[in-house]
């Protein structure tokens, strides 16, 4: 044996093990170049988390790249990061594995290595004998630690493992105890259990460790969503004594993923009282969520707990007084300890309380202004009646709020638009669209006549309206439109209904919702986008 | 008092309450036309619910309307209908309340009662005494119960009220329960609480009812997904003694969501042995989650417990060969008891066991025809990569399956179309659209074209194409566009993405939908629309 390196020392606390870059990437639909990789371990780290665990170097290409480059170019203040991979190949003395020489050379600290602790698996899956199975998590472990590396042993299908054969499960994890690894992760992993059951299992195995001399190994849970029940089974295993917790941010992964991060460290920190993490960290969480989203290209739901866009928000109405005078009465924690925000959705019974409100938070002060409350309760209320809804078109709202207030600038005056769809004979399709608007601003108004093709009729008057505006407001061309959402309302007219159209538009700093309506998604676009425009070079500064 | 009319006979066994009609559609964005809720209504009827609570009438004219619908149109037959509403109002005599008499005339025979129970709403948002807030749960369950009602009282803010004052929260149940209330649900209406809170508040809860003479309350549980454990929080107070759940479908409700009630259910029915519905109706679950998905226009998500699409999926690879051996080592439940399926990702998601099963449903055999399949399924893959979506346009997938018969016919060969929309100088809204076809059926093909007007472009295609068919093919009068729903796919490309119409069409005695996709919404919704003709025609025997 070479001469032993200096040993990783364990860190002492609770761990916080993120596997968004490993667990969670196995989600359907998400793929992460090593840059993406990248920036997404330094805002786990600014979140807090103690173990990064960045992928299976040897196993992954891209991994093994990410480990190469996170050597010179990630400068980790709390985490530490951890390699993922396997026990040793059956049948193969573990210094000739090169899946395992990989996990050394990748540099990471701390190597987490799955090991099968269910029978059916070693006989099935891995097609090995019970026996060599638990040599080759006693090699792995034994060769990592010796060269110096902090190990983790994930024991996969560890609940169902012990629910078939209790005795051989808890050899592997004693085995994996003896060779030396710091933690022994109890996985779910294909996600059935119920918190009960975790209770009860890890309380059972809790007493075969001690008996087989292992009772002062320190535990691990990695749970996922199957049963929706992946935080409550980590927290089931906190209170069991566990301290050590896998989830991924967003809940990311696999089939109905893992356990979110996020949710899991605001309850343990939050509402269990424990000191996992400086204050100013936890409220840095719905960023670093949200930043993650648009990194991932998956964006954090609206109902996500602590971090989602609903998580605080409240349809006014009957409760509007009621929460303005205390807020606390509404809310299960102060949402600004996770970077939140209460929000007043703006919604059909919306009366002057929850209209005060709302122009609080976009931060005009209506209280001394009882009668243009009154004035804006009857304008959305009118408006919400034939179909708008402000519910999520904030920035639609605002427009209402700085027209009765007079404050609106003009950048055009729109004279007449067109859009044509049609499918020729050669049967191509095409979309056409005319704007013709006098643009507003310094000096004269100038007559402007844009005509665009797009794919189309709603992107080619996006399109003709950007280029009718675009001498004057050079700046329309920094705006994107992001989504676009139509809602037929009243849908039992079929064609003859109204619609409903809500654009989400970022640029020059900021993203924001307009809302348009009208008999036909064509007038309806058209008004959310005009507004889009109007606002997003408002609120600008232009 | 007027003569009391038979009582409403309480339900035996387990309740499964939901409430997606009334707490459900509190998620923001989410808004039910009558015609939707009496649709979610006959399919949360199907999954085999105890209850359906139709919402507030009274309060929400739409709802006064729903249950005044109800009693002629909508046949239950496992679920029985609850209306929500509260207690009288402070220092009004129970039977002057317009609201609670608004209850009664709703026709329901369950009626379910917010009542608060923590003396802070009481004081701080109702603004009433203690005493007189037990004086209105009294009264209003004791009228309703006199009037035949089956009457449930929700204790709402009940977790953070025991936890304040346990003797006024104590208090409230006792009241509710001595004038007759059928169950006392305890709520989590701001969703802070964790699974053991859960247990320990119920046990201590337990013994104060004992104590007061109130033992055999029966009990219920509403809880919110603020701390992500929504499931395992009703699963808690089941593991309790409670006897009645409520939650919603696909987790709808204000802010994070409700408690899901199919995760729930799967989870009793599955995972802890209750013997709550037939296993026939949990086989449904999937696709009436996504059929619920489709009408409230908010799909369900991938990665949902039990019925997301990724819920039983599996990326490839290293385990692709071992699930293949032997699928249960990589599953936690058959998730064909759901309904779901397992899939293999990166492979075809409709495969021939669907098709052939959805076959079976449309009345054709394909067992026998595997060469007929095979190429059914590649032409659903096909399609369904560049966005179509056959789980709710039934039509459309059985139009492709006849096509592959050869059992189609032809009623026109459509030349082209154009759809003009514009908006003039005078501020008036045009939508003007032509089309040109060949009518075909008996007798020589005879070229037509048709022009018409409507109030948007797509109302005005409809229109056109009616003309065009009208000669050849009067029958096209008796059809009707009842709904029309657009999806915007790929959202991220802006005005750039891939939309999706389906097009609901009743007539001659049918009623389907059909799904159309395209660039744009005018290509999608043209699409949409001949096939509904041409299913239509087809299907009425023309």
């Amino acid at each position: 044996m070479p001469n032993s390196p200096a040993p990783t020392a364990p860190i002492p606390g609770f761990h916080l093990y993120d596997t968004t870059l490993r667990d969670g990437s196995q989600q359907e639909g998400l793929t992460l170049s090593v840059a993406d990789k990248l920036a997404v371990a330094r805002h786990l780290d600014e979140l807090g988390v103690t173990f990064i665990e960045g992928g299976w170097p040897g196993a992954v290409p891209r991994d093994t790249e990410f480990f190469a480059r996170a050597a010179g170019e990630l400068e980790l203040r709390h985490a530490r990061l951890a390699a993922f991979g396997a026990t040793r190949k059956a049948g193969v003395p573990v210094a000739e594995d090169p899946q395992v020489a990989a996990l050394v050379d990748s540099g990471a600290p701390t190597i987490t290595l799955v090991a099968k602790s269910d029978l059916r698996h070693v006989t099935g899956a891995l097609r090995t004998t019970a026996e060599e199975n638990l040599a080759m998590v006693r090699d792995t472990v034994a060769h990592l630690v010796a060269r110096g590396h902090e190990v983790f042993v994930d024991a996969e299908h560890f609940f169902d493992g012990f629910l078939h054969d209790a005795d051989y499960t808890t050899a592997v994890l004693v085995a994996a105890h003896e060779a030396g690894a710091g933690v022994l992760v109890l996985c779910d992993t294909n996600g059935g259990m119920l918190p009960h059951q975790v209770t009860e299992i890890i309380a059972t195995l809790r007493g075969r460790l001690e008996a087989a001399g292992a009772g002062d190994a320190r535990l691990g849970a990695h749970t996922h969503n199957d049963t929706g029940c992946a935080v409550a089974n980590a927290l089931a295993a906190v209170r069991a004594g566990i301290t050590h917790v896998q989830g991924c941010v967003n809940g990311y992964g696999e089939r109905t993923g893992n356990a979110d991060l996020i949710t899991l460290m605001a309850n343990l920190q939050l509402k269990m009282s424990m000191d996992l993490l400086p204050a100013e960290t936890l409220a840095e969480a719905t960023r670093i969520a949200h930043a993650l989203g648009e990194i991932v290209n998956m964006p954090v739901t609206p109902r996500a707990p602590y971090v989602g866009a609903s998580a605080f928000a409240h349809k006014a109405g009957l409760h509007a007084s009621a929460i303005r005078v205390d807020p606390d009465l509404y809310q299960h924690t102060d949402p600004q300890l996770v970077g939140n925000d209460m929000r007043m959705i703006i919604s059909d019974m919306a009366g002057r309380a929850s209209i005060e409100l709302k122009g609080r938070e976009l931060g005009f002060d209506l209280a001394g202004e009882p009668e243009l409350l009154s004035r804006l309760a009857a304008a959305v209320k009118q408006r919400e009646a034939v179909g708008y809804s402000y519910e999520a078109a904030d920035a639609s709202f605002e427009l209402l709020l700085l027209d009765q207030l007079g404050r609106v600038p003009s950048y055009s005056t729109v004279e007449s638009w067109r859009a044509i769809s049609q499918l020729g004979r050669d049967g191509t399709l095409e979309s056409e669209a005319t704007v013709k608007l006098l643009a507003d601003g310094d000096g004269p108004h100038e007559r402007k006549v844009a005509i665009a093709e797009g794919n189309g009729p709603v992107n080619a008057l996006d399109l003709a309206l950007r280029a009718a505006l675009r001498e004057r407001h050079p700046e329309v061309d920094e705006f994107e439109l992001r989504d676009f959402k139509v809602r037929i309302l009243d849908a039992h007219h079929g064609t003859d209904a109204t619609t409903r159209v809500l654009v989400r538009t970022s640029g020059r700093g900021l993203e924001f919702q307009t809302v348009g309506v009208g008999p036909n998604v064509i007038e309806a676009s058209w008004e959310a986008i005009y507004d889009a425009y109007t606002y997003g070079l408002f609120k600008s500064g232009v």
